[in-house]
């Protein structure tokens, strides 16, 4: 993509409004941009790594057998009554034709317990696990930091549906290992650890999956040993760590990225979903539910990921694996030669100086930066750089394409 | 896929609500599930045939430099104020915190408009095309026919930005092609047709792109020589055909899979939005829309591709390439064996009778069926039967794997 032709260009006015480093950052470099207070439009550049993230996702719900199915932002507030759950006060209320109540799912157990319910009837139907990736919608009362809290927001959620308690527990340990991996290739994995934090009435504990950073709104309390964490809403009454009964936890200072729950019969019993046992007997299925942000990802990564002249994307979810910045009226061969092998390259083509160029470069922050230009030639090649280095080296073109691909295997 | 664990299973019973042919096969075969009247549940089989035609249209759009973008769903009243379409009918109305007044959109040109107003300066940042293929929200005082007309339903909707009309003219007539070759893919080109309607106050035409199919809901007037036609809104003031000035003009049944609209000026005027020309002077951006609304096309692909049975899927959309059947314990090794050379494959291999499992693969859909059973073992191979072809035919192992790929290709 040639960024001449690019829908969204940097600005560098710090949005007013802004009131996080994701925010600030996302919306100079016209990722996003807001639309209103917790709602924002995905410009190209922001669509592509939301996608990509929602992609790492996908593949990894697939692996452990997760379906992808579609359910709908708009229900019927009946399913809600059914649970007790229409008073949550971040649900959003309308009115439908015939004066009918509805309701934008903020979650969607009212939604997928009753059609699970629809299909399945014995234990030979059991388990099963079905995830969509959809917009959620909860009216905050204070949206706020940016991709972080949003009203309407990408969520991913994984619900699992099984003859008993024994099965759950076999199964959250599966997605919780899928979630490390998910977190391994988006690149916050070495920074993101287990929390334990309460189950509620039915479970010892739920965990989520927390982002250490500087910025997180979240405190928790590290055990240095196993890498987990216990959250602030518990440590009153699990002082130590869960895993080792180390008593020596740190407070510091996170970002939410994932929760997992075991639901036990919470739903279930509220819409009185049975199966029948080998026996014929009738059994109350067992669930649980597993959450993943794609948008509040993104938002994080970009609080751990920059420095003061923009972004650093990893490169799994960079927007693309390229920038090249053509100086001197150069570039345009080289950007023909890295499409024609396949390489995402997003090519600085405009007629305005280096230093300008750069600054973009740096605030936009894909991993590989290139540069074409006559001093470049001079020297022998090409310019490449790594975003995260300070240090630039001049590389042959005929050895470009390998240094690039070799950076992302 | 093994069709014992898919989730959702064809059922016998013709759901009792089905008002047209693709809400009862769809919701027969599990495609979908109704959560309320317009919006439906897309269980994995539909979600995948979904999908296929979101990524038709997507890869489409990109060729013709579409840039995809994503906004949001919810908005706020404002934007529909300035342009007067607050009163619209079927626009759903909620409320934010601090009693704001939001909307939720049932198309985007209150969204796009503002949003490309602030990038859009100079006749250098002209022409851009954007689009996204997003859910949009219409509260229909009657919603009916399945996928057809809904209150929550999937939209391509692509703007295009312009210096002045003869840009937009020679857009609209790229993205008219692109339209074509949509259809073409998804395998209903042969019974589509340019269609011309009502321009509104700016334009002498808008068009739609109708299907024929007996159970339409639409009347159009069929010009047999080209192929267009003329719709009824506008069937007493345009007489002939447009084209040939035919006046031999055949009433025909049909169902919208799409519409584009020079819009002009309607929403810039009303959002001010202005570009600077190469001489610096202030002119007012020309703007033109185009919809494709991917499930509406899913259904519209099934009332006109089915017969007793159940749905003949269309080789591009189909959730799967080969629905293998497994009779008297075989299939398996067949399966494992297709999955490996990346063929998509159902595999039936439930504990069932042949009669039960031909029936579902009939109402499921899929183009090539195979039966790997002791009877085409007798007869020296597998059989293998298209869903639209009555005569099966035994194919030697060796020879299966392209007898598939030569039909997909």
């Amino acid at each position: 993509m040639k960024y001449s032709k690019l829908f969204g260009k940097t600005s560098k006015n710090v949005a007013s409004d802004a009131d996080s480093v994701n925010a600030k950052l996302l919306t100079q470099a016209a990722f996003i941009q807001k639309q209103i207070s917790g709602v924002y439009n995905f410009l190209p550049l922001g669509l592509r790594v939301l996608t990509k993230i929602q992609n790492i996702i996908r593949e990894e719900m697939n692996k452990i057998g997760g379906q992808e199915v579609l359910m709908p932002a708009m229900t019927q507030e009946e399913n809600w009554i059914t649970t007790g759950r229409n008073t949550m006060d971040v649900l959003f209320h309308l009115k439908g034709q015939g004066d009918t109540n509805l309701v934008l799912n903020p979650t969607h157990e009212e939604v997928i317990t009753p059609l699970v319910q629809k299909y399945v009837f014995s234990y030979r139907d059991l388990p099963v696990a079905l995830y969509q990736i959809q917009n959620k919608y909860r009216n905050e009362a204070r949206a706020k930091s940016g991709l972080l809290r949003g009203r309407e927001f990408s969520m991913k959620d994984l619900y699992s549906f099984h003859v008993d308690e024994a099965d759950l527990n076999r199964y959250y340990d599966i997605v919780k290992q899928a979630y490390f991996k998910i977190y391994e290739r988006i690149g916050i994995g070495g920074k993101t650890v287990l929390t334990f934090s309460s189950g509620g009435n039915f479970s010892q504990f739920s965990h989520e999956f927390q982002t250490l950073n500087e910025g997180g709104e979240d405190t928790i309390y590290l055990c240095s040993k196993c890498r987990v964490a216990v959250n602030k809403e518990i440590i009153n009454t699990q002082k130590t760590c869960p895993e080792c009964g180390n008593d020596k936890l740190e407070a510091v200072k996170a970002t939410e990225v994932g929760n997992i729950f075991k639901l036990r019969t919470k739903f279930s019993d509220a819409f009185k979903f049975f199966y029948s046992d080998s026996q014929g007997k009738e059994k109350i299925v067992e669930m649980g539910c597993y959450g993943m942000g794609p948008s509040r990802v993104m938002g994080t990564v970009v609080e751990l990921c920059h420095d003061d002249a923009g972004i650093i994307w990893p490169k799994n979810i960079a927007p693309y694996q390229v920038h090249l910045v053509g100086l001197d009226g150069l570039g345009e061969d080289l950007y023909q030669e890295l499409l024609s092998k396949n390489i995402d390259v997003l090519f600085d083509d405009r007629d305005i100086g280096a230093g300008a160029k750069f600054a973009d470069a740096d605030l936009i922050g894909i991993p590989v930066r290139l540069v074409a230009s006559k001093r470049s030639q001079e020297k022998g090649g090409i310019e490449f750089k790594l975003r995260s280095e300070k240090e630039s080296e001049i590389i042959e073109a005929k050895d470009l394409v390998s240094k690039i691909t070799s950076f992302y295997n």
